[in-house]
């Protein structure tokens, strides 16, 4: 599994409820002349169960990949090949969808038998910053039952030296599978990288001065992301994390659900900066985190 | 009617409850040096109920242009002059409000009373792909119940060949009329081109290796669009359609109610391609349609 | 408080309920050597009650800086520093957060007492078009309450003439207070610059040909601006209000909550032209206003 991220650690009965560690995503690397393998299982069940929340804890009933939410982090780089299998051991089908391919979904990403494994081979022909997801039906709930993560292209050649973050912004509906409720309620939580709040008590560290980049993903399934950094200025903004669609300053940067984006700032001294979606209905329902800058 | 498109066939009473059929836009042409006539009928009351859902089928009872929802497409060239008559057939006023158009509201965009007829011109200055619809008030409720439609600008010289489609995104709220729904609540259906899941079962064509170009209006009138084809990447993007704004890759395009896009594509090999608004409780409400590449 | 916007006249006891007057912004000027004065208040409490819509007159609990709903205009130049403070007259902790800031959350934008003040310095890196809002907790209902307004940084050597409006969209819920209503439900008003429907009683003036520059912050808290001027086509216009971010012609554009933009318009001929949010539900809401150009 080169270039993904690596489990967490403290699997209770086989699954950790405990959100992924995202801080430390794998460094550039040219791109590779043999496939990248990447390898996901999908799961779901009452095995599966994550706290959502810290305090009080929240249980939520989730499927996923990896055993995780979000699910691991792939980091390849432009004009990598990735020889992809997912491996159903949940008890319903499943099945994958790589924004970052280009390939047929009639071929490619159709529904996994519970017990059974599919492959195929993909080639990242655009960098970018890419969501990922289930699209067994009803995709609603398989997306917002937690089966969603990330792929970061690097561009051939790379970018600048930077601090770098994956935060995957989603909501939450419920304790798990209730359809009606995502289909037209708003979202009980709203989180980054899979627990409401979870970076107000483990903040994300920086260093005043230095280039920290973000590469994010709204996994939605339904709100719009407002991603914001109290107290920052994003010097460096590209659409999809495409280097081409790159922009100047912005203070608040635009993510509909099913997209991506990669966005630069450098904080102007030591203390604390909350980061947000403006949105702050969601905000308030736990899409809200710190940076610890020293 | 130069340049607008066909009516369905098949009307029943005069009016076709099915959608009307966007696969075809006309091709571009040299902007004219006569004005391009384009008239329209306005209509409301219980002849003009469509099918906003196949199976099973869900009346609703529309206003519209020209008997059908979404209206004709208008397609005309940079420069052009649009001599444009509205004649409402209906029991209640109605007017016209041109994206494209730059004129007075006062005095182009005002009521037309039942059996009465009104008559502009206006000139296309920009390119693009621009949303048209009624204001007459409540402009909400003229606006829900199915008056919109799109205009094209091709820009002077036009654009390289490609396989075009038109995809007009919208909402529908209860049966018909209901106010306070499309104010506060959320939609039923969400629909392209007038029917929800209507390109599930006659999926729009295309072949692998072909520029296949979209022109997007997302009519609303409430929820913003987050365009995706699964499978699929844009290589090509300009918001509005103006060819000055474009930028390159993306995978979700956002485009807001009242606005327009244009989006391009190349397919990379046969098979089945799904596209949706990945907010995806508005996908599960009808937004999704497929591609079929030979 | 040079460069700030006058607060308005009229005051009863002490506060004056009616929306302030953003129709004319001090024009621009060279950076400043010295430090920029802005002084502001805070409030809140039964003596702040201001009229969100003119007819019926609805009274809302506001919660405000400087006595108004928006807060007074701040515009400075790139390259200002900024003396700020801020002077806490009401009954409970209230704070502040400039986008147009780089600067520490835990050193600057920290809770003020009630009867307290705080001073801070900060230095306007980026031209742009920023929010401001209260950050004291609970930040939604801080600034679903009306504790936000706009600071427009001029870039250096400034912009061509233009006739200049501020226009700032947001939403309120309920009667003041109504934390579950900000949360969870669609806004009961949604408004341009503090009351619902202004500028249809007192529309915004312009001429025919000239250029007419639109400073727009949406202050949310939580719905999306799909903003819309009808009859007319931006033909320019600035995410943020950066300059290197302009692009061409939009007919719409959007702006998520927390965000700012620049958009110029040139109306073709005399008349009326109304200007919306292209959400419907939310222009239905008061979110509609006129522009009156001879």
């Amino acid at each position: 599994m080169a270039g993904a991220m690596p489990s967490p650690s403290g699997a209770i009965g086989g699954h950790d409820p405990s959100p992924p560690d995202f801080a430390v995503p794998p460094p550039y690397r040219p791109a590779l002349s043999t496939p990248v393998e990447f390898n996901l299982t999908s799961n779901d069940g009452p095995s599966q169960t994550i706290l959502i929340a810290r305090s009080p804890d929240k249980a939520y009933r989730s499927m996923n990949f990896g055993g995780q939410v979000p699910a691991p982090t792939l980091r390849i780089t432009e004009g990598d090949t990735v020889h992809f299998t997912l491996t159903n051991q949940g008890s319903m089908p499943h099945s994958i969808d790589f924004h970052a391919a280009q390939i047929a979904w009639s071929r490619a990403y159709q529904e996994v038998a519970p017990g059974a494994a599919a492959s195929f081979d993909w080639t990242a022909r655009y960098p970018g910053v890419f969501m990922y997801h289930c699209g067994a039906a009803p995709v609603l709930m398989h997306m917002a039952d937690g089966m969603y993560g990330m792929v970061i292209v690097d561009p051939k050649g790379g970018r600048p030296p930077a601090r770098e973050y994956v935060i995957v912004q989603s909501e939450f509906y419920g304790a798990g599978g209730e359809y009606a409720k995502m289909l037209n309620d708003p979202p009980d939580f709203v989180v980054f990288n899979g627990q409401s709040f979870r970076y107000k008590t483990t903040p994300l560290l920086a260093k005043a001065g230095e280039l920290v980049r973000l590469f994010i993903v709204n996994a939605g399934p339904n709100s719009s992301s407002a991603f914001h950094v109290i107290g920052g200025l994003f010097s460096h903004y590209e659409s999809d994390g495409y280097p081409p669609n790159a922009q100047g300053m912005h203070q608040t940067i635009q993510v509909p659900p099913g997209d991506g984006a990669l966005a630069e700032l450098t904080f102007a001294e030591p203390g604390t900066y909350p980061f947000v979606t403006h949105k702050f209905s969601d905000a308030s329902k736990g899409a809200t985190g710190l940076f610890k800058v020293s």
